[in-house]
């Protein structure tokens, strides 16, 4: 009853802003359009409907109301990016079952498992090691996903009998949350970072490789310290101290024994996706045709059988509601909302000290992403906007320039469809869409914080 | 080691395709792309890798050498009516867990269930007669399957114990096999129908609603009575009598009761379907969105759960293969490839009797759907063509015509992609890709044999 109660409450709130006459000069069906999107959003974080419920729901209506043509609807399920996620989810599946993922947790265990804590510093530490050869956040989250999986598995923590919240949860969050500053360390660590670089040149502003690690690396490090550290506070993982988790791991790896014919196909591939991954920097090479590649492999090899599919619905899940997400916050950008809105606050700023008219413009172009699904999306949309209000108020170019890319990393926390890293860790069932609006969202704010307040001085400092 | 042996064998012949020279000046990469689709068809006809391993290989080898754009091979991700497919598969899980869909059947068999084989004729009856009404098979074959799936699990034949041969595989081919002529026997049962008519009456030849039904009634009515007993004497079902069948229906009915709340509301959501589905024959409604909808409300009122969604990794496998081959056959006919073979062979055709040039251009248009996936893409790449060439040699048109929009339906069954509706019966587990290359290629020459025997003569008397 509470639950229907709920649903009648968003109903109202849907039906209510559908109705009301659009602000800003933005055309009805753009409304509409954006009535439906916020919906879903309000039904996912007071958990409502489950994600993917809300995402069908959603497309039915845009689709059957004839606000989006079922083309452009459906548009994100042919996205590179995305099948990357689905294809990249299997494979860790197979890096799970064959063992190899048991076998790579055992080690970081035996080496940092003191501690829960211990394990999630240990995992973002790697995530940041890997980051510069990495120029895919998503393809870095399908190598840590499995071995993740494996540090919560090996920790006696599974989803499904009550024991995700044990040590899974938590690393998982904690994997997650670490992803939006790799990814911002390196210009090299995550896809849309040359792009925005490239934005920036055209408007005179030159970012190197060894600018942008100068820049990053302070408020990074900080946040490095941080970030583990406050979800082991507000998102407590029930299992703390593990003083024997070392020795049981090495006597664990022991039992294991040689490295089976099954772990050294996983090994082979994985490295061969690791390496194709790092040169698709360099070299056109689609990374999902890659991770399908991969998977293939596996399944000729039977490592990945024919059964083990039957189970990945999941998957499916995450590939429906995803891509949805991703048209309808598509549509919602090419139909000028998020533009529309951008213009119509810059108006304000006129006036400003140029230090406000930073600060604000981060602020939103942080919030904001709430619209967006994905950080390309984002990037795309805005970051040339922002940058060129910026500087026209006085920003000095290069801070203004860094500090939207930084926070195009930063903010992909902010909700499940902020990241296409998200996905995948939502879809291992540790954590739940509700919690990353809460956990994730209060991530971003500490991110926010240190790197508007510690990073812009040490920017101006050093450039 | 005898399936290293096999891979082997197509290794060699794949690569031997590879390297000779293309013929009848194809371009190399088409020439390649060729070779890749039909080494994956020949994997999959001799049982070497499952089909969704061979379509994963097939895509990331064409993507990574660089024959096709990322974006062109994952086009058909996006297309609506493979989308369709998933959620119509997704919906007729909720119709079998409601118990809505073992109510139905047990109302069939209590009529009809005397023998495997009266079952049988009772489901391609029903198809035939609703047929009328749904302007899409793939739509249809959502609303069949679930059924068949309730008789086949209420004939105790069930996928993964080993029962599946019991009824429930007879009864999954008969009715894939049974679709391949309700849809060639109304002008509204398929969706390329009325569009094959379009482009007929573009020359100069007119068909209506009726007079395709008069020429489509006795070679369909033949069909009917044959396939599903040839499909009996080849692909027996294991379980053939069943005098107590319609008494243990009758028992088993009384036993569940009155219609559940999840079953009113399985009902509800299935009736709106269906009227939806009718409808967007008049109107411009989407099918797959319908669909989307129908689950949507599944899910937001609890009778598909979230945990269902872990177990529909089947529906995730089958979308991969059949966007990924849809891809790959729509760039194989876009580089011209398929029109190339055509016209190569018209140039033997001209001298030939209309009689002989009639009988070759609907058997080559046949076999050439070995090539293509779904029924669409075929009809839209080559029917005019084959149109045209047929009517210059002197066969009538309307004769012409009308046994070509047969064939595209009636060709259906030749491989697992040669329609969207074989996709979801093959998802069940109860047949496999091999039996429809085998048992489908059978009800292939049986329904040529009796459409150009039995058909022509009839069509070319009474027209």
């Amino acid at each position: 009853m509470r639950m229907t109660f709920r649903i009648v409450l968003l109903a109202i709130f849907a039906f209510t802003l559908w109705f009301i006459p659009p602000p800003l000069s933005i055309v009805p069906s753009t409304w509409h359009l954006f009535t439906i999107f916020i919906s879903t959003i309000v039904a996912i974080l007071f958990n409502i409907i489950p994600i993917i419920a809300a995402a069908i729901i959603a497309l039915a209506v845009s689709i059957l109301s004839g606000i989006i043509e079922p083309a452009k609807a459906y548009a994100g399920f042919s996205e590179s990016f995305i099948l990357l996620i689905v294809a990249a989810f299997l494979v860790s599946h197979a890096v799970h079952k064959s063992g190899l993922g048991k076998r790579l947790s055992l080690h970081i265990i035996r080496h940092f498992g003191h501690s829960t804590l211990g394990l999630g510093y240990s995992v973002v530490a790697t995530d940041i090691l890997i980051a510069p050869a990495f120029p895919s956040n998503t393809a870095r989250s399908g190598v840590l996903y499995p071995i993740i999986y494996g540090l919560a598995h090996d920790c006696g923590s599974k989803v499904g009998d009550n024991t995700q919240h044990r040590a899974g949860s938590y690393l998982m969050m904690t994997s997650m949350a670490g992803l939006t500053i790799s990814s911002g360390l390196w210009l090299t660590a995550m896809a849309v970072n040359p792009i925005g670089v490239g934005i920036a040149e055209k408007m005179g502003i030159h970012i190197t490789f060894g600018s942008w690690l100068l820049y990053a690396i302070v408020p990074t490090l900080i946040a490095f310290a941080l970030i583990p550290w406050m979800l082991y506070r507000i998102y407590p993982p029930e299992l703390k101290k593990t003083p024997d988790a070392p020795l049981k791991a090495s006597v664990a790896l022991e039992h294991m024994g040689r490295i089976s014919r099954n772990e050294w196909i996983t090994a082979g591939v994985f490295v061969s996706m690791l390496t194709l991954w790092a040169l698709s920097g360099v070299f056109p090479i689609d990374k999902a045709a890659v991770a399908f590649g991969g998977l293939g492999i596996l399944m000729a090899t039977g490592v990945f059988g024919i059964d083990d599919f039957r189970s990945q619905g999941e998957a499916l899940s995450t590939l429906i509601w995803f891509a949805i997400l991703f048209g309808l916050s598509t549509q919602l950008a090419e139909q000028g909302f998020m533009n529309t809105i951008a213009e119509h606050f810059t108006h304000y700023l006129s006036g400003l000290s140029w230090v406000t008219v930073y600060v604000l413009l981060i602020a939103v172009y942080v919030l904001i992403h709430y619209l967006f699904v994905s950080q390309s999306a984002h990037l795309l949309a805005l970051f040339g906007i922002f940058l060129s209000v910026g500087v026209q108020a006085g920003v000095p170019g290069e801070l203004m320039a860094i500090m939207l890319l930084f926070a195009t990393n930063f903010n992909a926390t902010i909700t499940p469809q902020g990241s296409s890293c998200n996905a995948i860790y939502l879809s291992s069932g540790y954590i739940s869409a509700r919690d990353i609006y809460l956990y994730g969202g209060a991530v971003t704010l500490l991110t926010f914080c240190i790197f508007l307040l510690i990073g812009t001085p040490w920017i101006l400092a050093v450039r």
